[in-house]
């Protein structure tokens, strides 16, 4: 292992308009962006790193003087780490929309001079990956040696080699599906619904009344928090475990460690996302779809790819569950791709892909090691 | 089959206390019953019959005139359906604290002369149970033929062949669990959070505010719509179904059926169940865990059951799984206890219990052949 990393945040701004899948469109935005390790000579060792609903492009090492703001993907990428900072040049970027540094819902509309707020266009995984792409440009990347991302960061990796297959050696797709379920729309709809109708939402023009939609994010949180985690590592990590001695009698204050744990994570959370965020985040999962324009087919849809891929899934993620997975392995095969899949059998659910698990961590380290020996021939 | 049952809701009064679990008590309260078929003369025919979280006494059969009020298991209850009101004399209870004519949080505490709203006590399965005694009292019914319900139903069920071993002959526990799981308690912590900071609670008095938290009750019954569902019968029925032609791109309307389908469920719920039931309701859920005073044991807690038991689950019944059922027929077996177990190949989820199926309705028609082959013995 190397030296701690120190990141440091970057911006990239753009004048110019970016047409979006959904219509509208934006205009003199900026993408918030962090890099890791050094781009090489002929700039071939460029791993792009998409993120899912709240992370950012703060992926790995900390701040300077601030030793606990470690990246969300920290135990992933860095010095001598499974994504290897000391041969690869990483990028993680915040996508637009997003509330961390990019433009977002909370920033101003240049035509009009008010915050967007709710009438922040529309984004969806394709316009995230376009607006990445545009970033590549003005860092004079053409190609990526891989582009790799979980849950929904899997989904613009797989974006990627469908929108620009030339630009993509190999893509790592973690914990994630080529569409959203039924019932992962519905628990979708269900946090949008808490968010939307709490009162101080204002239909999404907050910021002007100088509140936040608080009950609704904790809601949304806690629900989201629910599909992370599986039943088993719940019953194990908090099971029936009281707070108090014995039961209390109480229908609202809390008696589970699992009602104060969810409480928690609920504040946490409405303290610092934007509630427009939440919301078009959600839609960019329920709206991507690439087997749509192809009759359903998603073999038809990878026709176009041309990178090599690695998946690997989690055997008690319910929310983008193994299955999904291997529907992706089966539409890639049909095409003749090379690709790998590992289908870890670990307890923690969805949220296995950000762990550390020894068997995930070193099927990801091989992978790139190959990727490597590749930049090196 | 026999001529279309008319049922009629009747109520019974209760002068006397009721001491509670939870330390609290409660005088002067009703339960809302209805009865189906005739009590023979030695009163050895009666089968009781638990209901769920928003369920009623309104079991079986429809009102004079109201010809689409049929009751909520009358697929399960009538003349000559599996449990054969021809032959037994079945009974519907609507327990304490809910919100279809027994005494609940609407009505006025006779200690203050208020609305009880949030300060109705806090009930237990085990509170229920001795409340439906003193109703199987006030009948003249010494002891049950069957207790029978499912999911909380069962849980009652289960109940009273611990509370009251020597007064049940049969217990039919369908798609129940001994108790909650840690994800089974979030789910349910969510729903409550949703209901209890939405701004027209008001504590849980919000019935002197003339308002009722309809948003939390959206929400809650959202969520619980997701859990009582397959992933499976999700698909199947709605998928990624659009309601127009193609993606309006909207972070607030509903584009997909499923969106819809669970707003639709929210609106009509919000409009009749009572916020404070559904606190209390929930919380017996929470709690109910008989083997809680054998030092976890079920095996302990069961020692003391007398009744013969037929099980039932469902495959895709996530919330309630197969496994659970499992826990308590083996607890049984541990106690050389007479168990029959279905396990029913059943695509949808949960909710399978209420729905006709083949093979569960002719598993129970055939178990409740032999309770009454008993009878006339």
């Amino acid at each position: 292992m190397g030296a701690r990393l120190i990141a440091t945040p970057q911006s990239a701004h753009f004048p110019d308009v970016l047409r979006l899948q959904g219509g509208g469109s934006i205009r003199a935005y900026d993408l918030a962006f962090e890099t890791y390790g050094t781009l090489n000579a002929d700039k071939s060792n460029a791993v792009l790193v998409c993120h899912a609903l709240n992370a950012s492009h703060h992926v790995a090492g900390v701040y300077a003087n601030q030793p606990k703001s470690a990246g969300w993907w920290d135990n992933m990428v860095g010095p001598g780490k499974p994504l290897d900072t000391d041969r690869f040049f990483v990028i993680g970027v915040n996508n637009l929309g997003s509330c961390f540094g990019s433009t977002g819902p909370m920033h101003v509309n240049p035509d009009t001079g008010q915050v967007y707020g709710a009438d922040f266009p529309v984004v969806t995984v394709e316009d995230w990956v376009n607006a990445q792409a545009l970033l590549l440009d003005q860092l004079g990347i053409r190609k990526l040696a891989a582009v790799m991302g979980g849950s929904l960061g899997g989904m613009q990796a797989l974006g990627w080699t469908l929108q620009y297959p030339e630009r993509v050696g190999h893509a790592v797709v973690i914990a994630s599906a080529p569409n959203l379920t039924a019932e992962n729309i519905a628990f979708n709809e269900v946090a949008r619904r808490a968010i939307v109708t709490d009162p101080d939402f204002h239909g999404g023009h907050f910021y002007q009344h100088g509140v936040v939609p608080q009950r609704g994010l904790r809601i949304a949180r806690m629900i989201g928090h629910i599909t992370y985690l599986s039943d088993d590592v719940m019953n194990t990590k908090f099971g029936r475990q009281l707070i108090g001695e014995g039961y209390r009698y109480s229908t609202q204050d809390a008696e589970f460690q699992i009602e104060s744990y969810l409480r928690y994570q609920g504040d946490k959370f409405s303290e610092y996302f934007d509630a427009n965020t939440y919301l078009l985040i959600t839609r960019a999962l329920d709206y991507f779809d690439p087997a749509r324009h192809f009759g359903g087919s998603l073999t038809a849809a990878f026709a176009q790819v041309q990178a090599k891929f690695l998946l690997v899934s989690f055997t008690t993620d319910w929310r983008f569950s193994p299955q999904r997975s291997r529907e992706m392995v089966k539409a890639l095969l049909d095409n003749r791709r090379t690709v790998s899949y590992a289908e870890i059998d670990a307890p923690h659910g969805h949220d296995a892909f950000l762990l550390d698990d020894a068997r995930y961590m070193a099927t990801v380290r091989a992978y790139f090691d190959r990727v490597a020996q590749e930049l090196t021939v």
